[in-house]
């Protein structure tokens, strides 16, 4: 049985609220220059170090030991969702970033303008980065494009971005990408990557051809790639598989198109982490879980910059007050993957969390970091299982068995 | 392939012995009362603390994370067969419990007479707690009801409980409860739950109906509810898998149920631990792997009895001398699950476990608690897995793959 619906076989209602803080990529990795000592061993977190002496920490493995999640997996996981299984492809993701509501029998693919030379050879692969008003005029060329079997949809995202939706009956996304994925190569053609799409990768290649051949002449965006094509994962929301009223406090769209994929509310959360609380307070009657993500130690980890993730935790910490004085009868503290400041990138280290509940039998924590974590009582698990935990310190599960 | 026939295909034999001793419902949680102690740190129990020193601990997760188990699956998963594939139902684990053999092709059903008024409503769930032996007197004006399709056995169990048993063909145990599981509503019909159940709902039915009919009157057992419609898991015996003489040391019927659904002679243990032990001791010789169940922590953790448990883990320990003199090849303590007296239930939280054996990696644990066995050299792992260390470190276990 898939384990959200094995926990969903469970699960019982009552009203007791559940916060998951999700601090992007909060994971580290010891520095040299800082004493070999992660961001999050280094920053200062005096409110996070008391939260984990009234509970217990853990370690959480995003998907297998080794793996690097990107953000789809690593959200789905800690939303329950075996990731692997429930691969979300980037033309999804994309699409519920922006707001889309795909259907399940959509095919959706993550488009780049680029730039070829004369022998149709990419040259750059962000077309110059044109802004996201160019892009929506050179989109505004392409909309009239007929292809018989499907209906098509193209929505700007952001700069050089946009999404190709397909919509029709029997489509199939598994095709492969058609950006080469460098300059100095041609746009490839759409393949289909099981029997079953090659009808859906003749659609793509009508759409392209003709696209391609509208876009020619001396702008940036000349040119287009087209990669992640895929199809709405089957997930069933939070509210079906364990009557929870759930509501995301993000302010990134992919996150909010992650939390709509699992049946969240979206609710508007302002610009930052102290506007987040206050959508919380005053929304804490209506739901029964909150998902706050907090974007900004993923970044910096991307950037390299260790002290101004190091910052962006000592803020976090300093804000959490409202938080805490809400007493959610569960809060989880954790990070959907690592970003050491070190690698400048995502990365497979397993990732701290902290649990605080009247029903955490107390490890005797008294710091939240890498190291206490890895210590801690609530042991080493796979993300996945943080939703059953999650419910369990809620009583929202019953016995299994008898 | 399924873990048990996993860990088969690896067995060999040889005249180590395995001993598990069992402490029901050892898991505790921190308690507010006792300075954020579990009922196991604030215990004394010196004996397990060495014993703790010559092995190495670790921490069982009875099902999955966050899962609370019933002690059906809580067992099956520390004999090695995974709980969540070979679940036992509430009908064939009573019927283990009384001593009945089931056949694999049996559909059994907890039975319980209960109250109803004029309209067939039930004003009692349990028929006010009749004794047994009005409960024989009820059941003797059911046995000669006859069904066609099936034979129809009824065995009493304690107070207003009974088994109810169908021996056939092709019959299947996939049936919704008839007990609605509360005053004010009428017995339910029996329901299959898949269509290949239909045939014995219907015989189930036609049984009720005559039942009901001889029952009415001003007993005060004048109705039955019917529920756990289940047939025995096909689980090999230990003996089949591992060429394991088991045999279990239990005092409640449900555990030596347990036992026997994979094989386990069931050896007559007396009334209490000290009983138990002089029959490991008397029977030493004669069997390879000693299953002994140790009730009373999961009872005091069921009434909320904090210090009762502590009582009882105390006076386990000053008792297990006669144990650690036999020199049991290796030594598992540990608990089925937790219960923990702050929540009087069963719950989800890990189970400490200590090994000790000349094979044990030594990890430096001076003390069995939950804070040490979670820091401990075997880590987190589900219970499952047990029955496979118990094994390997009985070096009962060949190499796999060349």
């Amino acid at each position: 049985m898939e384990l959200h619906r094995f926990y969903s076989s469970l699960a019982i209602r009552n009203d007791r609220k559940i916060v998951v803080l999700l601090i992007d990529g909060l994971g580290g990795l010891s520095h040299e220059d800082y004493g070999y000592k992660t961001e999050l061993e280094y920053a200062n977190h005096p409110n996070l170090d008391r939260l984990a002496s009234r509970g217990a920490t853990g370690m959480l493995t995003p998907v297998l030991p080794g793996v690097t999640p990107g953000s789809g997996p690593a959200h789905l996981a800690l939303f329950g969702v075996d990731p692997i299984t429930f691969n979300i492809g980037r033309g999804v993701l994309e699409a519920l970033g922006i707001d889309m509501v795909p259907d399940p029998t959509d095919v959706l693919a993550r488009g780049n303008f680029c730039t070829v030379d004369d022998q149709g050879v990419i040259i750059d692969r962000r077309a110059g980065r044109i802004s996201t008003h160019t892009s929506e005029e050179r989109l505004s060329l392409l909309r009239d494009i007929r292809v018989p079997g499907c209906d098509i949809e193209l929505h700007a995202v952001r700069d050089h971005r946009f999404v190709l939706r397909l919509r029709g009956t029997d489509l199939d996304g598994d095709i492969d990408n058609t950006d080469p994925g460098t300059v100095g190569a041609k746009p490839m053609r759409a393949v289909a990557l099981n029997p079953r799409a090659e009808a859906t990768a003749s659609l793509v290649n009508a759409f392209v051809d003709q696209a391609l051949d509208r876009l020619k002449g001396p702008s940036a965006a000349n040119a287009l790639v087209l990669r992640g094509f895929s199809m709405l994962p089957n997930i069933p929301s939070f509210h079906e598989l364990y009557g929870l009223r759930s509501a995301a406090l993000a302010i990134y769209p992919m996150y909010k198109g992650l939390a709509r994929a699992v049946g969240m509310d979206i609710l508007n959360s302002g610009d930052d982490f102290t506007d987040q609380l206050r959508t919380l307070e005053t929304h804490w009657e209506g739901y029964d879980y909150f998902f706050i993500h907090y974007k900004y130690t993923d970044s910096c980890g991307e950037d390299g910059n260790f002290l101004s993730k190091v910052n962006h935790i000592e803020t976090l910490d300093s804000l959490i007050g409202p938080l805490v004085s809400l007493e959610p009868a569960v809060l989880a503290v954790t990070g959907d993957h690592s970003t050491p400041a070190a690698l400048k990138s995502h990365s497979w280290h397993p990732v701290p969390l902290l649990l605080v509940s009247s029903t955490c039998r107390r490890d005797g924590s008294t710091a939240f970091t890498e190291s206490v974590c890895a210590r801690g009582g609530l042991g080493a698990l796979e993300s996945k299982y943080l939703m059953g935990l999650l419910l369990a310190h809620a009583l929202r599960l019953e016995k299994f068995g008898a």
